[in-house]
């Protein structure tokens, strides 16, 4: 187990990190997956600077279907922190169960067809080789 | 190399399969991946229903969210023919060069924050263990 | 690209190991994957001890459902020459085009569910908690 | 975490498949991961269709070897629960100790050799690209 | 749940690889990992013969190093049991928070540059192409 | 396919990183991996500052540690460019055939007991459960 650095006894780098999450988040809580990663600040700091632009940067898509594809991603590899997290924020971002449940059918489809493709060896239709 | 089976060779269920895509699709066209598990026609015919309810049918999400979906399910397992086929799909339906990599570049933190969370062993928040 | 060593290139434990595979496999040729791992005369000698006995010595499961399983294995990974060796090595030993379009559709089922158990996040059943 | 939709609770297009379920498994037990995914009945209803055909249907894989097959693809994408459920259902069907060793010894060795096949970059051989 | 064969109650193969553990690892406690394995006595033996000699036979590599290139795979694979079995190995063998912070800031990049590469469909340089 | 941006073609944002490439790796080439995600110009320079970071950056892992590491994820998620470009990298920081073959047999051996902790469902023992 990861000992979590809880804000009270954090420094540097860590407490400017911190206090970045609870000024874009507008809340004092601090997830535990930055409370462990924080054993490594510069980790913790890349980490934060990328999602923070990724997630809720400005972009062509909205922030609930980056989490949509961020819960996707999770799912597919069985991350079950990431998946519990993001569903969280999805669902303050407007996910509805039926949202959550076409999400679910579409990951579940194209975990199928993506081993039917491998498994079947089958070629890519030339007409995909073009640039797009 | 599986053998592919070609419209004018298909018959029964096959051709009703064919058919049917052929008419949903508006094209003459049929992708490489049907006429591959064709071979297996119960696997044709229940992976197009599957398919054709998923990614077309009546839901909340968008059709070219769901094709954002599928793609980063397709990076994430590395599945090269799902990938061409599905970000074809997704430029007839609107997707831009910038949602492109906007939707790569939640997939790279996506796959990047899942191991972070595993490697560091983080225990999932008590807020995120109650129902959503 | 990996250097292939051939046969006729081989000497001490990488022809030992050559050797016995051509006279368990009652044939003059080496797959390319033998070849390309006896660049580290260890590895290969490991694995080949490994799959000789997994894949071919005495057990319960009769070799054509080996290879069923490898299949399973190689698909859901995405490992294409193994996709590629194995299917060879199951249709020598029995396996029908139904047999194995019957395969890909449990292993696409089964990728499937797994990532549905995953993203619903299914607390396992007291009843197969217990000792199996 | 997942609220879970029990028998009594259920209405509609999820009492339709959950009494097909117990009709078809012949037991009033339902387990967990239709109680999850109930709620999306479209991807309740969908699953079970599939599942139901794929896993109990009338094939030339006899229902033990399609479990092992569903059981060595659930251990490779590490899903806790279908492992724990596909297993009891093995047992079910006839799986002995020995038999889920030798199971685990052919996934433990493919997965080895998938990546080894993969790191040392072995060319696909001339007689693996023909037709099978 | 599988069921632990405890060193007291293990005969024969079994009991020879437990003392064969002991001994390699001047320690009696024999973790959980091999006691469960254990129920299939030609698993257990053949997965400690190559552990052993892999990750503690001669090699250029040191045991450090291979400690690290192990907990790598089991961050990406999500195998909690390793990453928690192997974090304590390499613990001892000299791994300070910081290596383990590096480590896993390699293992989330390269996760990351991993589907990157995938889902933008690098096509591979000539120069990579050659022997190496 | 993904276009390539060449640097001759390249601007502004892309053209900065090019050049800090170019400088940091003391060569004109510029990698295939780089002139595709340059598509879109915030991965680029996002990712091309996390890995020249983490990769080149000081630490206390070495940089041959590094892109074993690096392999060790690639090879573990079969990414074909990354085990290419990596595996050249690594062999210019003085990685030999020897090293390269320990490396896959410990990436092999991982995967392959990953899958046997999962199969086998092996609980963590108290002793790792500790904070380290």
């Amino acid at each position: 187990m990861t000992s979590l650095i809880e804000y009270e006894q954090s420094t540097g780098l860590v407490r400017e990190v911190y206090d970045d999450i609870r000024t874009t988040r507008q809340t004092d809580e601090i997830n535990n997956f930055w409370k462990a990663i924080a054993n490594h600040p510069p980790t913790l700091q890349r980490t934060w600077a990328m999602l923070k632009e990724v997630m809720g940067g400005p972009g062509e898509l909205d922030p609930l279907v980056r989490e949509l594809i961020y819960i996707a991603v999770s799912a597919t590899n069985g991350c079950d922190y990431c998946i519990a997290s993001h569903k969280a924020a999805a669902v303050k971002k407007g996910m509805t169960d039926t949202m959550f449940g076409e999400l679910m059918s579409i990951v579940g489809a194209a975990n199928m067809t993506n081993r039917l493709a491998n498994g079947f060896q089958v070629p890519v239709d030339e007409k995909f080789k073009r640039p797009v």
